[in-house]
């Protein structure tokens, strides 16, 4: 895909990340786009805000595009690597493509999901990793309970 | 672990894809259980209940048990071999175990998650495998789109 329309459909992913951190929650984003670019769900990890472990950002905007027949053709966008849960989901649902705004904070599945078929767009977003580099250090017990260390 | 304990275990996952089964939605239930064999969470899939397609026994059952600093020492009992979304969730968050009912009628990801250090148990429960034939048969669309096919 083009770098332009990743980097593009990356903003609605930081948005989301940026509204978990006003809320004093963990700040990741993400979005799940249509073959024909149309946002069908997003969302952001409620681990805090609901006291919710099992809604990670690509699981929030999952249910947000609701229940779908096919997800051939659809690009799921997140903020970071996704984990593997979250990895697990895209795999599990043919999802055809992820976006990843940055692996430099944690590097979950991506790799593994490029192994099986899914294209894989990794980007470099300096805003994605500024957010989750002030989170960590702020919030390093937070961050470990969501990623199970 | 002993089988006497995982069958014991396992009731509480089978009565879950039961109450799933009576509210008209996709038979597969699970239950977490702790160190000490206290139950932390249960669940069942909430695809036809609530709309929600990213919400699967397991991921219900680990909602149901909360926010958690360590999943050590914790069995997972599901119905059904979980897919590659609940075998990422039990692998991400450091689940040690695994029940699986049966894996004849679908078989997800446990031998990966065996392959990563996870205890699995392969129970081969007539009732788990009953459940889910007779769900199939009667509803191959609605199974399918519950694992992406």
């Amino acid at each position: 895909m083009e770098l332009e329309q990743a980097r593009d459909w990356l903003r609605t992913a930081v948005a989301e990340a940026r509204a978990g951190r006003a809320e004093g929650g963990i700040p990741i984003g993400a979005a799940l786009y249509g073959p024909d670019g149309e946002l069908l769900g997003r969302g952001r990890n409620r681990r805090v805000q609901d006291g919710d472990p099992a809604t990670h950002a690509e699981t929030a905007a999952f249910r947000d595009a609701g229940r779908r027949r096919s997800y051939r053709g659809t690009t799921m966008v997140t903020t970071l690597s996704p984990c593997w849960y979250c990895s697990g989901l895209v795999r599990q649902f043919g999802i055809s493509r992820v976006v990843v705004g940055e692996a430099g904070t944690f590097s979950g599945g991506h790799a593994w999901l490029a192994a099986h078929g899914v294209e894989v767009v990794l980007l470099d977003d300096p805003a994605c990793g500024a957010l989750m580099r002030e989170f960590v250090a702020a919030n390093p017990g937070l961050w470990n309970e969501d990623i199970g260390l």
